[in-house]
């Protein structure tokens, strides 16, 4: 079995276009006639990116929320989406259209087309959908960041990983912290509005200590996470407590589909405003610095790396 | 298991933007901004689509040359592909990104991104592509066709199909077959030359008779093919022959990606000439008849239809 990081680092060894992005981006940024298209393709699988027994209308809404999630980074607006679906039972399949549509009129999204294919018995079921979106203005990469500019986060961090644990029995998590595991909102209103202020964007996909590690590199800065400022929801505080380990647990966990943004530090007031104004919060976790690597610290004091940061299993 | 048709049917019932072309044409055109955008997404199944033991070079071609057939039929040239990739053994992997690499460059697309996901063990790869195409004139639907108008084919159907029943044994085929099975052509430059002069266009990808039907269905007309008229090729004659078991074989098998077109009979002098050009046969094999359905006919008299028309596993 390769691994995924053997493969993207083939994969990025191809001759590429500028529009690309290096392949080290939530999404394609092309170009055309005045036009600013962002791309973005995610891809779920049965097992792996979603629960055998989730609802599949869950299901539906997750792989367009997903896809979204990256034009929510890159500040764009949703204008249209195909779908690559794989056929199984009859059932399932019109819950999933069912929830589809569901989810489509949640966002405004018509979707374009696509195709539909047929597997082999007994194989995992596989998801893709394209979303194709409208930059108005800027477009925030994830290299962007500068050493002195603070970082931030949208929302709370934690709560679809605890969701998940939930679901598996290894946790006494409530009903919310289960529909962020399965049903994410991407923060599209805040990605458009926080475009312009922004160095740096990018969405947590794969859990905040990894998604920030990987922000700091491609800016090619060092990036430091304050354990303690990490926000967390009270369904969270509740289910997981607030110590050490449940703030590293709540920043491994992924499937979090908040925004992590780098700003300079003369933009705090304007985004705390913004904040209000989206009935969303956006709150400080960290600092960009000269130099490389993630560093986490509680109250000051440096705190060992868990061995792992988060999920591989995305390239954006 | 769901039958592909009925989803289509629930698919299609979904409320759809124009760009949608109702999910009944081989690609989406989105107009943004004066920029015409001709968007779409096929997939590939291991065991379905290809065969597990093709080269993994061929099969990176296949996944892209498939796409851009769509991108042909609509008379667009491609700006760019995003690739859904499932990882699997490594040396696999590499020889199909060296595959992908050459297609591209071939095709002078460039990959702006896409995903990376692994499978669970035992899993059938399934492999996706989008592909973004520019149109700089019209964009002919599958719905244009006309009472009066002729049908034309361009190069030669049935290879594909005889290509196929060669690597299963059941055809004692030649090397051309095999490679047009496995490493089809897009026809991009005839597409962009055709699309101003036809009023209906598509290409044949499950196979001639049903995509002639699902022609006329969308164009609400009658379509008649000449079986005699089929234009078959060489190696095709040598292993099949050309008598009407070999020509119902040829025009039920799919995979030939060779594009299916009406046109005014005025046009055929024109259309005549541009083949000389392309060096690409460009052949009258029917017309089209107020009405509904399809007709086969050999030399004048009707021939009954065969019980399958091509294959059912593609939206497009």
């Amino acid at each position: 079995m390769s691994t995924e990081r053997s493969f993207l680092a083939a994969l990025r060894a191809l001759p590429n276009d500028p529009a690309a992005r290096g392949l080290l981006d939530d999404a394609a940024v092309l170009e055309i006639g005045g036009v600013r298209l962002v791309l973005t393709k995610d891809m779920l699988v049965e097992g792996v990116h979603y629960l055998a027994d989730d609802p599949p209308a869950d299901v539906a809404w997750k792989l367009l929320a997903v896809n979204l999630s990256d034009l929510a980074a890159k500040g764009a607006r949703p204008r249209a989406a195909l779908l690559g679906y794989m056929l199984g039972e009859e059932a399932w399949d019109l819950a999933f259209l069912a929830g589809m549509q569901t989810a489509l009129a949640s966002f405004a999204v018509p979707l374009l087309g696509g195709d539909t294919v047929s597997g082999p018995a007994g194989s995992a079921r596989v998801l893709s959908l394209t979303a194709i979106g409208l930059a108005d203005g800027p477009v925030p990469s994830r290299s962007g960041a500068e050493a002195g500019d603070l970082l931030w986060v949208s929302g709370s961090i934690g709560d679809a990983g605890a969701g998940l644990a939930t679901l598996r029995g290894e946790l006494a998590g409530s009903e919310p912290l289960v529909r962020r595991y399965r049903a994410p909102r991407p923060r599209l209103e805040a990605g458009q509005a926080l475009a312009p202020l922004v160095s740096a964007m990018m969405d947590v996909s794969d859990g905040l200590l990894i998604d920030a590690d990987r922000l700091g590199h491609a800016s090619g800065v060092g990036t430091t996470l304050e354990l303690e400022a990490i926000p967390l929801s009270e369904a969270f505080l509740v289910a997981c407590g607030s110590d050490r380990d449940a703030r590293l647990r709540a920043a491994t966990a992924g499937d979090d589909y908040e925004l992590l943004f780098t700003a300079a530090p003369g933009r705090a007031s304007q985004l705390l405003a913004l904040a209000e104004t989206l009935g969303l919060p956006l709150t400080r976790i960290g600092r960009i610095e000269a130099g490389a690597g993630l560093q986490v610290t509680e109250h000051g004091a440096a705190v060992a790396l868990p061995d792992r940061l988060g999920y591989e299993h995305g390239t954006g």
